[in-house]
Parts: structure tokens; sequence; C-alpha cells
């Protein structure tokens, strides 16, 4: 049996690495199928990152080779800004490095985790390097050939060459040598593609698939507004951070350390805080903020009162110009550029927020045309989720809507409503469910905003879908008329003495010329009908979407 | 916009302290009450463990203490071994940090996660050190108050003593304050208490509840037998580590180094290995293992050709004593003990292997009694599962098993079969879907040994049941029976001339002595109907049980 002294000799410190490594299932390494996915996407999900980052309308080719029956040569290049050496070892070669995590940005890297990762998943199935690629278009191309040190969580390059005469270009080309297998289904890297040329038609992909070329090109050539990085808002702070910032700022006063390191605290907001906080001082027997009070002063206890203070003062919520959604006429021309569909409605609510961070939900809805069934197609920050759709807040979100309301009839297994549904959410720190960024967490304001983005949307079908029903109506109810005007222009004439043929001819004019007329009563009646469920207009305020819930 | 040189001053390294505690949900910390049944647990499994290790019958203490509305203090206490002083800062103040991730061998930690943790959320949302008191028997107490230095995942010591005078004990004592909230429903501290004493028979619990004391006390006083902690098994081992492995390795030579570092690779087996990967040399124009030959000398390609040659060689099974399942006798104790049912059966099946790694699967029925409806009690290695059922291999094999065929009816809402499932999967390695090890991952080998344990266990239960409807429906007969001997009597006595109250007396011992006889055929009938349903002997071999599926 052993002692507490033998058991103290066992412990010792696990690396990053070999933790993942361990547990890759939790970034989404499960099959070989999916493990094909995660890495396309890590590095495609970089390199359109860096080329937004940088105002470059990116250019992204993948290629994927097969060596042998499971073993695959993944190749992605971009023409993003490349990434400056002394950094390549560190983003490829450590788990958890990055420039993304300490930011509130809307990215779509967040963790430092993923690409780092495909580095070790290449390694652990092929023993191969990753080979990289870059050029910051200074006309020298560097290249490396990365292991990850797994029990250090470092890099090991293995081979580095300067090409100084090399071409002016300016990008990252990454090859992953790993197993895996290559499917085209519905969780597919080919779907991956398709559906972000979808969220991002600014973009164009050529894809080298082991069964041939595929091309998506840009439907539109500007990129939507660069996101701006945010300062934390006070409401989503807790108190072990607020304690740490306080021990690591370099503002000399609380009173500007609560303006300068928060977002949307005013002199005044800080003031009352601090009055709130007892952070104060005597003036002529008045209780007033002591606004030269210095953050190293601020006891445990001070720090707590303040995270008091917080929840009585009213600030103002996050800026919203943090978010960069794409836009209902991005999101339009990007379904109907990939699903030529009959027709599409797109809208963008108005931002919200969650423990403090803000975040923005757009929702498209194509109809028709070359669609097949239902489709939910999920987005976060422009990428696509494929997996775990079963414990995600838009899946809840869609199955929570009552879309018969709107006349779309939504059950599985019914194939007449030929209907894409696209959500995209926008944030600067999505609440993903796991490190494989597959599902977004439940909050209720997250899946309320979506539910209230479907009615919006919705309800732009639902009245463009009433019009294409009345008008199959009005042309059965003419191809009826037409069938008996033979007979009737024979009775006509029977009684009048007028030839028969002018008599048809009068009454085909009659309902080429006069049937919007004569109809105009059961147009209005349609549309009234179809008020009654739609809830009136898609314009309504805030307040009333609401009170709908 | 950015240039590669702005965004690389950008990058930096994110300490593992800093991503967890933002991404805290995935440890389980998503709301107040489940933080609570976490920090327990974390506690209480790490006491558990210890006790184990040193072969000390556990007795275990937690003490909750509401300090305001939503803030509370943990207590949790034990008669552990104790921790050595040098060791408790990083073990409370590092994530990452353990003495279980690096061994194969059953216990309840695995990550080196959970109460550094614990201790990260304390900070966090109470900005308050965690207090650690801890002796290995030597008379000396040592006490510390821990945070974690966030940025640098080091622990910081607010403040230690040692009392050398104090009393001799031995165990660990640790005092988290949180903000949390307290609740005794199904998925609460109580619940796991209650469940732990079940899968831990041998343990006392006492548990102090803001709602007053409540005591577990042992059923039997002897632990199971302690688990072996073994090599790992060449099927599981991925090239990667493999290569790491043998550039780590101190064996002189590659067959030393594959009969010592792996699990059940004797010398034969490890020449096959050598010869299928071309590590070889020629005698007398005979190829020939290279038994000398140094694992520094092993290519890439080499180590390559071992990982397919590993594939051709059959090797034995790992182990099977580095598992130690709970036993039939002391999960039967444990249900009775806690849930007082009027029939328990239990079972271990034999152990089996996934990527490598044993594993072992028990199951216990408790029916009748004091139990009410049904409920499934999932356990790994001996831990209760309180969350994520949805999503867990266990449920799915209980959903996928068809119990009626044992005459149990599962259906939800029906509350005629008082039963509760208990389901414990024993291993090395517990394949948890996240950091929270709240859900078994779907491996198949895994839902198959749990649905073979419930079809064994599951006949006992049947056999029971249906004994218990028979005699049933014999007192049911025997009840109408009696019911008209009065009348039989009467006109025997009318025929006979014998006293009426004689021989109904003789008719009430007919029944008394001679029942189970007259009815030994539908007894019979009974059994044999069972027989056909049952698929015959619990005792069938595996080849039989795998051909169900």
């Amino acid at each position: 049996m052993a002692t507490a002294e033998e058991m103290g000799k066992k412990q010792r410190s696990i690396s990053v690495s070999e933790f993942f490594e361990k547990n890759r299932h939790l970034l989404g390494y499960d099959n070989k199928a999916k493990a094909m996915l995660i890495i396309v996407k890590e590095a495609v999900d970089n390199s359109l990152d860096a080329c937004e980052e940088a105002g470059i309308l990116p250019e992204i080719y993948i290629g994927i080779k097969q060596l042998s029956e499971e073993k695959y040569q993944i190749i992605t290049r971009d023409n993003g800004p490349g990434i400056v050496r002394e950094q390549v070892p560190k983003i490829f070669g450590s788990l958890l490095y990055g420039s993304k995590f300490h930011r509130l940005k809307q990215t779509r890297g967040q963790q430092g985790l993923g690409i780092s990762c495909a580095v070790l998943y290449a390694q652990l199935t092929t023993g191969t390097p990753t080979s990289v690629k870059t050029s910051t278009g200074d006309g020298k191309t560097h290249s490396y050939q990365i292991r990850i040190d797994v029990a250090k969580n470092k890099p090991i390059i293995m081979e580095t060459s300067i090409d100084e005469d090399g071409e002016q270009w300016h990008g990252v080309e990454t090859m992953f040598t790993v197993e895996a297998t290559y499917r085209e289904n519905k969780q597919s890297v080919i779907e991956y593609i398709k559906q972000t040329a979808i969220s991002n038609p600014y973009a164009d992909i050529i894809f080298d698939s082991p069964n041939g070329r595929v091309e998506f090109k840009r439907g539109v050539s500007r990129l939507p507004p660069e996101p701006k990085e945010i300062m934390p808002h006070l409401e989503g702070v807790e108190l072990g951070v607020l304690m740490r910032m306080l021990e690591n700022t370099t503002a000399r006063t609380v009173h500007s350390f609560l303006t300068s390191e928060f977002s949307r605290v005013g002199k005044q907001s800080a003031n009352e805080i601090m009055l709130n906080a007892g952070l104060t001082k005597d003036i002529n027997g008045q209780e007033v903020p002591d606004t030269k009070y210095k953050p190293s002063r601020v006891s445990d206890d001070q720090a707590r009162n303040i995270i008091e203070a917080i929840k009585k003062v009213k600030l103002m919520r996050p800026p919203t110009d943090c978010l960069s959604p794409l836009g209902s006429e991005l999101i339009e021309s990007g379904l109907m550029k990939e699903l030529n569909p009959e027709f599409t409605a797109a809208i963008t609510r108005s931002p919200d927020v969650y423990r403090g961070w803000p975040f923005q939900i757009e929702v498209g809805l194509a109809f028709g045309g070359s669609i097949q069934g239902h489709n939910l197609l999920r987005f976060a920050n422009r990428v696509p989720l494929l997996y775990q759709g079963g414990v995600c807040a838009i899946t809840k979100a869609v199955n929570e809507t009552d879309w018969k309301r709107y006349g779309i009839d939504m059950n599985k297994g019914n194939i007449e409503e030929p209907l894409i549904v696209f959500v995209h959410i926008a944030s600067v720190w999505v609440p993903f469910t796991s490190e494989s960024k597959e599902a977004i967490a439940n909050y209720d304001v997250i899946v309320k905003e979506i539910k209230l983005a479907f009615q919006e949307c919705a309800r732009k079908l639902s009245a463009y879908l009433s019009g294409k029903r009345k008008s199959a109506m009005l042309s059965k109810k003419r191809s009826i008329f037409e069938r008996y005007a033979g007979e009737t222009a024979s009775a006509i004439s029977l009684i009048t003495g007028i030839q028969k043929s002018e008599i048809k001819q009068m009454i085909m004019d009659l309902i080429d010329n006069k049937w919007e007329e004569l109809n105009g009563d059961s147009v209005g009646e349609v549309e009234g009908e179809n008020q009654e469920d739609g809830s009136g207009s898609s314009e309504s305020d805030s307040d009333e979407e609401e009170s709908e819930y």
C-alpha cells in the first residue's frame, strides 16, 4: 500500500499537448473522416481571419491528395498577410498560443488550439512533421517542417529554409500528412467549403479534391466591415478577473482604471461605482468618490464591493461596432450563388448581450428552385458548424419555432417544402459547448434572439408563399373559366345572335385584362388571413417581440 | 488594416488556467447549483482515491455552510494518507498537475484538473483563497491558503503554518468559499453522496448539509482489491506516441523496449514484430530479428513499420488485474443498504478492451421494496455520474435493450416497475465526452458490453419476477378454492353424513399440504416459457452472446 511520500513522488505536471493528445476527441478528432474536416477547417478559418484582418479579398486553395488507403496530404494556401518568421514555430508548434484568446474581437479562431492540434494529430498518426511556407511580401519565403515536443508543448523545427530570390507573394501555405478518410457527405470537407462559400461570398475558393477540382467563385467583391476589438464590459467581469486586472493595471487611479479598461464606463459611471463601493473621501462632511484612490490600495473586500456596486449602477450596453454581421445582402447573395433557390430572404437582428459579451443573430431563408428538402445551416463568426447539431442552441431555436404559423411545414420527412434555413451568430466570444467548436451553448438570451430572427424572416417568406399560392389559385380559376368559355359563347350567341367566335374572343380579353380587378377581393382576403397568422408588420419594435415569450 | 508584423506582436501564449477560467463550463461550471456539486465531487473523489491507494477504510466528512444568499463554505475531510508538504501547493494551485494522468491505473481522478479548477472557481467567484490542511501522521499539521496565479498557472501561497504539537492524524481537509446554490434534487450534492455510498459501501460518510446532518454508514468493512498499474498495450499505441517512447526509453535494445515497456509482449512476440518490421539481420542467409538493434537507430519509417507489424502479430489481451470491479456482493450490499429493495441482482462481466485499454462492466438491479419508479444510476470508476445522461453510452445501452423480453416494462411514465438500474464501468482510462467527466463516449465495444451485462442481470430479475408472478397466481387460485370450500363441505356432508366442519378442515389441510404438488405442472410451464424468452442459461459463453448482435 502506498504512503503519502510514495504518492508524492508520482505527482508531476501534465503538458497541455499531452492532455489534448490523449483527449483528442475533445477537439473533435473522434474518427478519421472528421479528422480530415477539422484540419481543413482550422487552416481555412485561420486564412480567412488573416485576410480579413489585413483587408485582403481572400483567395483560398485547398488540395487533398490520397497517399495510401487511409493516409492523405492536405494542402492549404492563402493570399493573406503571411506570418512573421519568429512566430511560425510557436503558432504551429505549441498548443494554447495565438493572438485571439486575449482579445475581445469577432474572429473565427478564439482558443489558440486549432492549428497546433492539427500538427499534433499529423505527428501522432503518421509521424510526419507539418510543412509551413510563408511570406509577408518582402520577396523572402520562409519554409519550416514543424513537430511538437509533446512533453514540453514546444515546437521542434525540423527544417528551415529561406528563399530570398523567391517570387513576390504574401500568404501562408500548409501541408499536413495525416491518417484520415475522405468522404463527400453532409459532414464533409466539400460541405464545409460549400457552406463557407455561402457565409463568405467575398472569398474565392479552389478545392482540388481526390475526385477532381471544384471552384467556388466569389459573388461580391467587397469585404464586410472589419470588426473592432473592444474592452470587456463590467457586466460580464467576475471578481477574480477584476482583482487580477487591478493588480496588473498601469492606470494610476481606480477611477481611470474603470474608465480606460472597460467599455462604456464614463467618468460619471466610475464616480457612481466608487461611491457605491465606498472608495470615497470626505469633503466638507460630504462623501465623494476618491478619484485619486490607487488600484494597489484596493483590498479584496473593496474589490468585492466594486462588483456589488456594478450591479447597482446602470451602465450603457457594450458597443456593437465590434460585431461584423454579414448583412442581408451578403447572406442572400451567398444563398443565391450556391443554392440557386427561387426565393431568398434574410435579416440581421440588432446586437444583444450575454455575460457582458455582445452578439448578433442573422437568419436567411432560401426557398424552392434547385433546393430539395429541408436543411439547417449553422454558422458562428462565418464558420459553418457541421457536427453536434443536436445540442446546439440554433437547433433548439428551430425546433421551438412555430413554423406553421408562417405557412411553412418543417416536419421531418415532409419533402414538400424545399427550404434552407441559414443562421449566423456573430460574437466577440462565441460560447461553444466544447473545444471542438461544433455547437452553441444554450444561453436563453441567444435562443430567444434566434427565434425572433426566425419570426422576422419567416414573415417575408410567408408573404411570398401566400402570393405564390394566391397566383396558383387564380390560375386554377382561370383555367376553369377558359374551359367553359366555348359553351358560354355558344349560349350567348344563341340569345344575342352575335357570332360565337366574336363572343369567345370578348370573354378571353375580359379574362386577360380584368382578371386582377375582378379577383381583387380574394387577394385582399388571402393577405388578411396571413396578417392574422404572421402577427403583423415585420418592423414591430422589440418590446412587442419580447412579449411573445 | 493590420500587417503581418502588427499581428505578430499580438501573438502570445495562453496559460491553461486562463483557458479553463474563460471556458469553465467545459469542466461543468455551467451554473451555481452544479458548481456546488462539482467541488464536493472533486474533493471526495480525491479522498477516496487516496484512502484506497493507502489501503485505508475511508471516513469522509463533508460540510456545507451558507454564508450569504449565494455564498457557501464547502469543507471536506478524509482519513487518507495525507499529502507531503511540498506537493500541496502544486496539486491545489496549478491546473494539469497530478499523479494519475501518466499512469494506467483505475482511479477516480485522471486529468489533474479537478481540484485545482475548484480552487480557480473559488477565487474567480469570491476572491477567496482555498484553505488546505494536511498531515501524513507524523504529528505535524501543515496549513495553507492557496490561490492560483492565472497568467502563469502557478500556485500563490497566501499563508502557511506548521503545527508540530498537533494531534496524531493523517488526511486532508479542504475549505472552499464559493458562489453557489444548494439544492436537494436528482443532480445535487445529497444525491451524489447517496450514490457514492452505494458504489463505495466500505466508506463512512458524514454530511453536514445546510438542512442538518446525514450519515451514511459503511455496509462492509473491507476494501475491494487495490487495482494494479499496467503498462500500455501495443494495440492502443499510436505512431507518434511510439516514436516518443523510442526516443525516451532507457531500454538498450528495441527488443527489450518492446518486452519491458508494454504489457503482454513476450520475447517471441517481440521477435515476430521485429521480423515483420524488417528490424533484422542475416545469419547464414536467414533473416532473423536483430535483437541488439538500438532504439536510437529506429528511423521514422521503421517506427511506421513497427506499427504495421503490430497489426499482424497476435498479442495477448492486456492483463485485467489492473481493474478492480466492485463485485456483485458489494453492489448488492450497496443497493440493499441505501435503497431497501425487495430483490437485488448484480453481475460483473469479464474485462474487455477498447483502444488497447481494459475496461469492465458491472450491472446491478434493485427491485421493489422502498423503490418507487425507474431510475438509472451511472458510475465510472465508482464515481456517480449525475449530468449529461442523454449523451452517455450507458443510457444508449439501456435504451437499446429489449427489457420486455425479461418481463420488465421500462417505458417512461410507467410506474408499475419499481426498478433501479446500476451500471458501473471500471477502466484504466475512462473515455469521457468532456473534461467535466459526466458521460461515457459511445465506443461500440463499451455499449455492447453494457447490453450483455443487462441481459445477464435481467435474466436473474426475470426469474424472480416470474416466480413472484407464479406465486401471485397460485394464491389467487387458492383464495378461489377456499371461497368454495364451505359449499363443497356442505355438499359432501349431505352425501357422506360426515360433519361439515370436519370435511371443511380436510379440504383446508389438502390446500395447505398438497398445493405445491397439485400445481406442479403449472410451475414447470411458467419456467419453460421464461426459458424461451431469456435465451437459456446465464452462463452462456461469449461466442453465443456476441451472436445476439
